[in-house]
C-alpha cells in the first residue's frame, strides 16, 4: 500500500511558510519551492528541495500548490496574474492557499481554478511561528470535501486541527472570525492591566490573581507576562494584524453587520502602526495606552 | 492546639452569600445571619445558623462581619449608617466586604473601621455561583496585611485563589481589573460568533475548531456553548455587569484613564439592560446584535 508522495510546490517561504514546507520535506513529500528573497529559501534548497524561478513555474512542477504569501495582493498575484499559478498548474493539480486572506478572493480563486479543472481550498492557519515550527497549527478550510480530502494527509503534516468549514472562503471566514475573538481579548487584557498599573496594583499579583478567573484568556496567558516583562517582540506583528482586522471589517461591512468591538480594535492597531508600532508584536497596544493615544479614535460612522 | 472558632456574622444571604455562609457553617464557624429577604436565609437557619433583625445587630454578636450585598449603596448603608455594622461591631472585630463595590467606599469603610478600633477588608470574589458553592472563588483582598493573616482561614473554606493585592481598596480595584478583562473577552466571543453567523458558517464547528487558538478564552469556553444552545439564563446577571462596568469606569475616570474597550462595553451592556436584559446573563450580548442594536452607541466624549 505504498504510495508514491504527490510532488509539492510550496510558494512563500517566510517564516511560518518555510516551518510548514519543512515539515512536508522531512515527512518525504518532493518540493518545489519560489519565494521573493531567495535567500529565505536556501534552508529548504540545502536541505533537497528545488527552486524554482516563479510561482507559475513552481505550480507547473507540481501536483499540489501551496502558498503563503504576505497580502491578498500577493495572493491575487500569484494565482490569477498571466503566467500564474492558475495559468501553469498541471491540469487536475490542487491549489491550496495558507495565506490569511479575503474570503471573496478565495472564492474567486477557486472559479478560476474550476474553470481550468482544477481544485482549489483556502486553508488560513492560525497558531504562529510557535504553531508552524511544532507543526501545531489551526487549519480552517473552505472548499470541496473531495479536494479537503486530497489535501489533508499534507495539512495533518502541518498542523494538529484541521476543519473544513465550508465551501470556498469559509477558511477565510472562519479565520477572520478568529482575529475577531482575539481583537476582543486583546482589548481585555491591555485595558485590565492598564487599569491596575494606573490604580497602583503590582501588577505580577493581578496577573497572577486573574489568570484562574473569567478574564483569562490565551491572550491574557500569552501576551500578559511579555507586558509585564517590557518585551515588544513579535509573536504576531502588528502590521499582519491590522490587514486581518481590515479584511474583517471589510467583510463584516459587506454582510451588512455592524461590529463596534471590531472596529475600535481596527482603529486603535491601525494607529499603533501608524506611530511606529508596525514591526511589533501586537500586544505592543499597550504601549499606544501608555501614551495616552488610545482616546481620540472614535468613528463617527458608527460602527 | 485547638482554638474555639471566630463567631460569624453573615449580611447578605442571596445565591452567592448563602453558598458561602455555608461552608463557613460546615467548618464549624458559629454563624449570625441577617438578609433583608429572610426566605433566604431559611437554609441556613435550619442548619444551625442564628438570625439577626439588622445587620448592625448581627455584627454585635461576632467576632468577624462578612458581608455580600447588592450594590454600593447598600455596602454604604449596612456598615456606615447609624446602628450598622461600624456603629455596633465589638471593638477589635474584623469586618470583610466582600460584595463587588467601589474601591473609593472601600477606602471609606476601612478608615472608618479604624476610626472605632475596627479591622476592614475588601475581599471581592470572582468565579460566580459555581466557585461559591464549589468554594473554588478567587478572592481579592485589600487592607492590613494582620487583618488578612486573621481572615485568611475563612477565606480558604470560601475560595481557592486567595490573594492579598495591597492596602484598602486593592481587593476592589483588582476586581475591576478582572470585570475590564471580561469586558474584552465577552465582545470578542460574541463578534467573532455573530461574524461567523453572518458568513453562514457552522457555528458549532467554528466554536470547536477555534477553541484550540488564538481567540480562546475563559468566556468562550463558559459562554460559547450556551449561545449555541440558545440557553442565556444567567450565569452572571446583566444587572451585575453593568454595575461593576459603570464602577470601573467612574475609576478610570477618575485615574485619568481612557479605556475606550471598557467603555464600548458598558454602552452596550447598558442598552441591553435598558431593552429587557437586565435578568439574563452576560452572554445575552448576543441578542443585541441579533436585534441589530449594537450599531448606535458612540460615545462622542471619546472614551
Amino acid at each position: 500500500m505504498s504510495h508514491k508522495r504527490p510532488t509539492v510546490a510550496f510558494i512563500g517561504t517566510g517564516v511560518m511558510g518555510a516551518a510548514m514546507a519543512r515539515h512536508l520535506l522531512d515527512a518525504g513529500y518532493p518540493l518545489v519551492v519560489f519565494n521573493r528573497t531567495k535567500a529565505k529559501a536556501e534552508p529548504l534548497l540545502d536541505a533537497g528541495a528545488i527552486w524554482a524561478g516563479s510561482a507559475g513555474e513552481a505550480a507547473s512542477m507540481a501536483d499540489v500548490t501551496i502558498t503563503m504569501v504576505g497580502y491578498p495582493r500577493d495572493v491575487e498575484e500569484v494565482y490569477l496574474a498571466p503566467g500564474g499559478i492558475i495559468d501553469q498548474a498541471p491540469d487536475g493539480a490542487l491549489l491550496v492557499d495558507m495565506t490569511t486572506s479575503t474570503p471573496t478572493l478565495a472564492v474567486r480563486i477557486a472559479e478560476a481554478a474550476a474553470a481550468r479543472g482544477l481544485a482549489a481550498l483556502d486553508a488560513p492557519v492560525s497558531g504562529g511561528d510557535v504553531g508552524a515550527r511544532n507543526a501545531t497549527l489551526t487549519i480552517m478550510v473552505g472548499g470541496d470535501a473531495a479536494a479537503y480530502e486530497r489535501a489533508l494527509p499534507l495539512f495533518e503534516v502541518m498542523g494538529k486541527t484541521v476543519t473544513l468549514m465550508g465551501g470556498p472562503g469559509a477558511g477565510q471566514h472562519t479565520k477572520m472570525a478568529n482575529q475577531i475573538g482575539i481583537a476582543g481579548t486583546m482589548l481585555g487584557l491591555i485595558e485590565a492591566l492598564q487599569y491596575a498599573k494606573a490604580a497602583g496594583l503590582d501588577l505580577a499579583r493581578v496577573h497572577a490573581a486573574l489568570s484562574g478567573g473569567g478574564a483569562n484568556s490565551w491572550s491574557w496567558g500569552a501576551y500578559g507576562p511579555r507586558i509585564l516583562a517590557g518585551d515588544f517582540a513579535p509573536g504576531f506583528y502588528v502590521k499582519h494584524f491590522v490587514k486581518d482586522l481590515r479584511i474583517a471589517l471589510d467583510e463584516a461591512r459587506t454582510l451588512g453587520l455592524a461590529l463596534p468591538g471590531l472596529g475600535l480594535a481596527e482603529r486603535l492597531y491601525a494607529r499603533l502602526h501608524e506611530s511606529g508600532g508596525a514591526e511589533l508584536g501586537t500586544h505592543a497596544l499597550w504601549l499606544l495606552y501608555e501614551r495616552g493615544e488610545q482616546a481620540a479614535p472614535v468613528d463617527h460612522a458608527g460602527d
